[in-house]
């Protein structure tokens, strides 16, 4: 019996913010069927769809490091999923398995193109593959390790400090042996970092004294500056840096949404400060992963590490909304949608 | 019989502009006497002042990679000098050597702040201690080799490239093989920077289809860029960076007489163009300079390395407005005040 496979779509490239309801639209189409796949082909059933401040540039026809999504193409994203039928060995229905399914309920996935559970030491749960174990916590690995290198009693500031990236950037600086400052948009959020994740301070820079608090909480400047958002809090940062900071560059989810992006001020302490500025994309440190994945695994065991889930019930009909929200700073933690209950009997996890 | 002393000091500390006559101020004072020297010291005279884009910048009381100069202090400035007298070993009358004499006519030298003339392997005039060899070459050379590393076949683009540290970079880029585009302010440095140094292409900024004739000449994008005047060009650069660019941070001309900087829009670009951005202040690198000085006076001795000087006569007098224009590109080349005329038969170069 055929089943209806539930997706959400790319209709319009927004030109500011996303517009809900006409950027994205969902449409019902018959699902793929197991006779369907062709060798090394799995078919998948998506459990739970990451969402990710990347996701604003994906729909955008700028030049980037991969290609837009077109127009009417099934929306770009990464997925848990479980294995429904396979025609690879490397992977049996029941299985978990990472991929980027998209915005889809089922999907056919290509040989090379999926993760086995194998691949997470230590998984216990499907969603610790977009969450602990995922992109964002790669990608906050990554930036600390390759670019950022905090040394112990050096001064770290991590921006967009209660999303998923930062959460994890920032607890990743702490286990390093930093000092760390993060920054969000709300005094409940300064209380989890401060109070759950171990941050040395968090600051609200939504807070009318948030600039010279900023000024007071980096009165010895800053080694690394962790960025997520760009914009004017970059420009603090900069204003900021000690001689030979690293400034790491992630994101700047500030400026996404917007056609006239601000540029910083003080972009010539790079100069005077001698900061070494490094952009990067996780996608290019595949290689990494495995070793990253190990490491995150035992903090997590060991309990230096804590899981930031943020899930979003309701399927794939409440997921635009979830990613406007993430713009304007919804989550704590790592924003993750649940598009089909997993019946955890069924997976062999 | 006491010598008067020429100097000049900073007078007021410029927001914008500098302001001629404001700014700084002439002064006469007497000159040091051989009888004033201690141990260690040399008395000079100074004969060629360099006038430097840096300069602007040590008047502000901004924090930066050195202390400014003070209110009524004589401005700072890199020399070469001739030694009137002498209370060291390493330097006799007659001799030439390099030191930050400053903005004078004649200054007392302590032991360990000057250069004498073997430090500049192949030097034939006093000159080349500001220009060839001097500290804007040297500044061409560390970019290039430490953060730049042009490889053959690449694109480089050179901005501020009719300057004194540009001139030099697109040369080396050059001689390492790369393709070399040269930004600049008029026709007549395009012709000068093609025809005689060698660039590939020259453009001028201020040509109503620069913006055109930049994406033309970059259609294959950057590989690296060596920044000397940030702003405008620094965000043109940005949206035509390849990936993994290296964007060399040596000077941000465009910037330094204005107290509301702009910031580049496309910064982003660095997340998704994986670009490397770093600054740097050549002051940190004296131990490469032996190594830069061999290689850049083997380049000139074979003919591969123009010397581009534009010097100023008239004396101290001529200096501020030689700074000035030094700001609104006047020059081609290093830009250079000649303070006393060089008896050549009295120096032991």
């Amino acid at each position: 019996m055929p089943r209806d496979n539930l997706s959400v779509f790319l209709a319009e490239r927004p030109t500011g913010d996303i517009i809900p309801g006409r950027t994205l639209k969902l449409r019902t189409s018959p699902a793929p069927e197991p006779s369907d796949l062709r060798d090394g082909e799995i078919l998948v059933e998506v459990l739970y769809l990451s969402l990710d401040p990347a996701m604003r540039g994906w729909m955008s026809d700028a030049r980037s490091y991969m290609p837009p999504v077109q127009i009417g193409e099934t929306m770009r994203g990464l997925t848990a999923c479980r294995v429904l039928a396979s025609r690879t060995p490397r992977a049996r229905p029941g299985d978990v398995v990472s991929c980027a399914a998209g915005w889809t309920e089922y999907a056919v996935v290509p040989e090379g193109k999926f993760e086995p559970a194998s691949h997470y030491p230590g998984l216990r749960d499907p969603l610790d593959m977009l969450s602990a174990l995922g992109i964002t916590s790669l990608t906050a690995w990554v930036g600390m390790t390759h670019i950022g290198g905090p040394q112990p009693g050096e001064q770290v500031v991590v921006s967009g400090a209660a999303g998923a990236t930062g959460s994890v950037a920032g607890q990743i600086a702490k286990i390093r042996g930093a000092t760390v400052v993060g920054i969000c948009g709300s005094e409940a959020k300064c209380g989890w970092l401060v109070g759950e994740l171990g941050f040395d301070v968090a600051l609200n820079y939504k807070a009318p004294d948030f600039e010279q608090k900023f000024k007071a909480a980096t009165k010895s400047y800053i080694d690394v500056y962790f960025d997520n958002v760009g914009g004017k809090i970059l420009d603090m940062a900069l204003s900021r840096a000690k001689e030979h900071a690293r400034f790491v560059e992630c994101g700047h989810i500030s400026q996404y949404n917007t056609s006239a992006p601000e540029g910083p001020r003080n972009l010539s302490k790079v100069i005077t400060m001698r900061i070494h500025m490094q952009g990067f994309v996780v996608f290019d440190h595949a290689g990494d992963f495995p070793r990253a994945r190990r490491e995150l695994s035992q903090w997590l065991a060991e309990g230096r590490l804590k899981k930031t889930e943020h899930v979003l019930t309701g399927g794939l009909g409440v997921a635009e909304l979830g990613l406007v929200g993430l713009y304007n700073g919804v989550n704590t933690g790592k924003l993750i949608v649940e598009v089909k209950k997993p019946n955890r009997n069924a997976s062999n996890l």
